[in-house]
């Protein structure tokens, strides 16, 4: 954690202050060592980020007095990540990535190979995506929340609404056969599909394809999937 | 696993066949739906790449034969990575991401702002790393073992090794404070070194300077380590 986020619920109703607890309050307390006038990075939900000081501690609370939040948070990536919904530990792992890196957007979409039980994980309609977000945010100090969608069709999904998705961005689908080298610095907004483990099937490389995506891999030796996500971040933008 | 690895214990004496036992084969078994006569790739340890057939599958074993080994692994990246000793959990995962990508060097050091605890975790000294090796070169279809070595005290390293290691190398310190943007597709043989979680101290950046590092930067959104390292060896090398 980089930067502590206060959720709307942390906050006093005239912002002055702010009160964090449980896990999180653990975490400032034994990592970061809080003692009182220490002063700590602190971002607002979707907002600016600032200085905090911290005020008072209690078994399972910190109390903050907040400073002025005038540093808007980094530049988003100009990015919306496709990715075939993969099992629910990876799943968590590239929320928390894609949080880091600064993508804003994620559509987990049905593809063949995709395990169907994944689509039965309570880590799907709990909170627990939401908590990763937050600690890619913290770690990355970042404010803003990606939107997380789920299609659990992929044919509706790209005929009806993958164009207008890709419309203004290069479009690119990772796959590791057939495929160009994963193109560098393109630094202009991008459109990435990743498969899961096993590839896309022939029929989804084709729609792919037919959409206006170029093939790319990012060459023989084949990461998991989390690092295949921040690896391939890596080459396209700056 | 995308290639099974086989270790020197696995095979027969003539080589024909191979045997895996444990966690492995229950992998193979549950992940991969071993049956018999299916093929799958498989290397021998530091040696060639090939495949081979399900034999036998007890309940805990499964039994190969082997085909030729005729293709060579994939080039190994022209990189020795040295990195502040990192905590047991994040130095596993530091392991695993290094092998995939094809580092073969990896020196842990000793760093002012590394917990001192982290050098009396039992994973230093059991076969937890060799078995996070072997994993990643599973994944990433290679066989060679990368190299682990510890170093225990900055400054002998620094004095006595370092300068040995950098020649004919591009040095680099990865650094988040007064630093060059990472740079891109060196392919040519770099030395990079990583710093702990809080970044090197002055007198060790100073010490890096002098060597001849570069001290480099991923930009304001600050990683997890092993997110960093496959961050920056994305970027160094095509």
């Amino acid at each position: 954690m980089n930067l502590i986020l206060f959720l709307n619920d942390d906050l006093s109703k005239d912002g002055s202050l702010a009160e964090i607890s449980g896990l999180r309050a653990k975490h400032i307390i034994e990592v970061h060592k809080a003692e009182i006038g220490k002063e700590l990075t602190a971002g607002l939900l979707n907002g600016n980020i600032g200085k905090c000081k911290v005020n008072k501690i209690g078994t399972n609370y910190v109390n903050f007095e907040l400073g002025n939040f005038n540093t808007p948070p980094p530049p988003a990536l100009p990015l919306t990540l496709i990715i075939s919904l993969p099992r629910p530990k990876t799943l968590k792992k590239v929320v928390h990535i894609a949080s880091c890196m600064g993508v804003k957007k994620i559509y987990f979409i049905e593809s063949w190979k995709v395990d169907k039980s994944y689509w039965k994980s309570p880590v799907l309609n709990n909170n627990e995506l939401t908590e990763q977000c937050i600690l890619g945010l913290e770690q990355a100090k970042d404010t803003v929340l990606p939107e997380i969608l789920f299609r659990r069709r992929f044919k509706p999904f790209a005929e009806d609404e993958l164009n207008q998705i890709i419309t203004g961005t290069t479009p690119l689908a990772a796959h590791p056969y057939k495929a160009l080298p994963c193109p560098e610095r393109i630094n202009s907004p991008v459109t990435l599909a990743v498969g899961p483990e096993g590839g896309f099937t022939d029929y989804e490389v084709k729609t792919f394809k037919e959409l206006g995506f170029s093939v790319i891999t990012l060459g023989e030796r084949i990461l998991r999937v989390e690092y295949a996500v921040c690896s391939l971040l890596s080459k396209i933008f700056k």
